[in-house]
């Protein structure tokens, strides 16, 4: 493809991005007719163009309500978005994610935040990035014999951090250090600052020997990995963070297999028969991890929300989107919860998955 | 489409279907070319071929083991296969019904058969139907108020059951008749005998008082209203069973808010407090519903299986059908199980929802 055609179908894209955005901000059509000229001189001077900090905003909304994995998506009106597009090295680009990280965090009373970080306007020389898939994550050591300690989904990454010189204390929750770039730079890693991460220590209502498993999990989900995509304009680093559906922790982080694999201890706690598939234990034990993981966020006073009732608010998500004729786009194997998923409408239904933008998109992770 | 055209598509259905089943079964490529002969001089004078018992056998064995939403397909090659391709009235398809149900219910060590009608050759002037979803199913009657006694799911059929003079006692678990046509002829209705409508009453191992409850469900499921595809020829009554995988029954046909719904009912008799989502009130009755149905089941020597073996098991047939170089297709929004899914290996993988002759197919049910 050469320049004029790249830049074609850039200034397409930002064109069905500015209609879209500009009719739903209720601008007129010779606002939009002026932007888009304006758009069109930067893109043919400069081979890209700048968001109006406008623009950024609802943009970065955008991609949160056209995102087919998140059930999450009645709030995306509410989302707010810290335009960081002027940070130039990796100790500006830490210094605001712990910005983010405490204001998202807000005491436990989480706020839905993204940082957006400068575009990368093609030139992947100067892409800001951040190597963590989540800005607060548990280290994984994988010892010679095969044993895991932390997450087993962090081992790689741990890895990677250990050879650049980062040390963990070894536990199963380590919290591991961001690891930043910019362009071809050096991976910098900066040690998050112990009070910023918000943790949570596991009980269970009913049984008191519960909180001898030791578990804990984080209270806030920052994604980082993922990169927005604003009417053809790429954000590399742009961490974003909701808060966490209790399932995500209770049905999957610290049930699977192959991560924490913890429904063998808790069928322990519990005193279950666990020589038999059909005594149920596990489907008895996740239940409990589950009731766990909602009864200690609650009484931290940390933010969290039931698969029950974040259906419910997809569901009043479905119908605000239709009463503003708009097609729901989603991922059936993403929206229905890991717990009791027919219990939702979310399983009763069908999804269109097709991409939407603006977007979060996956992104090379090496 | 011309009939020449026509007859040059069966021909090639025909010929795949056969390469692939003479060569499972072992025969000689000079066996697989005089078939294809007779095949090919059968369709040209009739316009269409008959199946040796031979093909009609592992054809429909096949079909079982393409059937991309069955969890269940490790014991393919364990179907027994009724011949009843000589039936032509429809009081002999009931009495044959009769003999597949008797004998594939066994008392309750149910056995997996399948009973082939006449193909329809083209002339649906001719197909048999059985217009049932099921053999055996409860019927539903909604009442003027919109309230409905019974499966929710059946309203319709009942309806047209009543329609043709049946007339049902009015319970929540009444048997609807069987409805059976051949070609263009009236839709009859037969009684299913008594004896043969084997069912089981639903108790709790540790709540007593779930008996209250009144639940209860059929031994066998009899699939009856699908098409079975083998090499271009189509069976449009193939009433086939396995058994009950657990969560069908209680996380699907007892819970399900559009079926019996009975999950309050359930938590009512476990003294659940249900005023609040994050109680997981629903997940914990959910789970017990499904200790019950496996409980039952296993004491009233019915065969049941529960999730995480059937998970097990299915994890065998993708090894053996790797081992046979066989690709495994599925529909991972069918195989995934409805209770804790993520705890079975089948949520952490992806299915190729590929459609693969043999095959079941829906067919047009009005």
């Amino acid at each position: 493809m050469n320049v004029t055609s790249i830049q074609q179908q850039l200034l397409e894209q930002a064109s069905a991005f500015i209609r879209q955005c500009y009719a739903e901000l209720g601008k007129s059509e010779p606002d939009i007719r002026q932007r888009l000229d304006e758009i069109s001189s930067q893109v043919q001077q400069h081979g890209h163009y700048t968001h109006t900090a406008e623009e950024l905003t609802h943009g970065a909304k955008l991609a949160w309500r056209n995102s087919n994995r998140c059930i999450g998506r009645l709030f995306w009106d509410n989302l707010s978005v810290l335009d960081a597009r002027h940070v130039e090295t990796t100790d500006a680009m830490a210094e605001t994610i712990w910005q983010h990280i405490d204001a998202a965090t807000n005491g436990g009373k989480i706020r839905p935040f993204i940082t957006v970080f400068p575009a990368s306007n093609g030139h992947t020389a100067h892409s800001p990035r951040i190597w963590n898939h989540q800005l607060i994550r548990y280290a994984g050591y994988e010892s010679n014999d095969g044993t895991i300690i932390g997450d087993p989904a962090s081992v790689s990454f741990t890895r990677l951090c250990q050879e650049l010189g980062w040390q963990g204390a070894g536990t199963s929750h380590d919290i591991l250090p961001l690891v930043l770039s910019i362009g071809s730079s050096e991976k910098k890693w900066y040690a998050i600052p112990k009070e910023l991460a918000l943790e949570v220590p596991l009980a269970h209502p009913d049984f008191p020997t519960f909180e001898e498993l030791g578990l804990r999990w984080y209270a806030v989900p920052f994604v980082s990995d993922m990169l927005l995509e604003i009417g053809g304009i790429r954000y590399t680093a742009a961490p974003f963070n909701g808060w966490y559906m209790g399932t995500e922790i209770g049905a999957r982080n610290l049930a699977d297999k192959d991560r924490y694999n913890k429904l063998p201890e808790v069928a322990r706690v519990m005193g279950l028969d666990t020589s038999s598939n059909a005594s149920l234990w596990k489907d008895k034990a996740l239940v409990e991890l589950n009731v766990a993981v909602l009864h200690s966020y609650k009484i931290h006073g940390v933010t969290i929300v039931d698969h029950h009732t974040a259906a419910q608010q997809f569901m009043r998500f479905e119908r605000n989107e239709r009463e503003s004729s708009r097609d729901v786009t989603g991922r059936w194997s993403w929206l229905v919860p890991p717990l009791s998923p027919a219990t939702t409408h979310i399983f009763h239904q069908r999804y269109d998955d097709r991409v939407v933008s603006p977007q979060f998109m996956y992104q090379n992770n090496s």
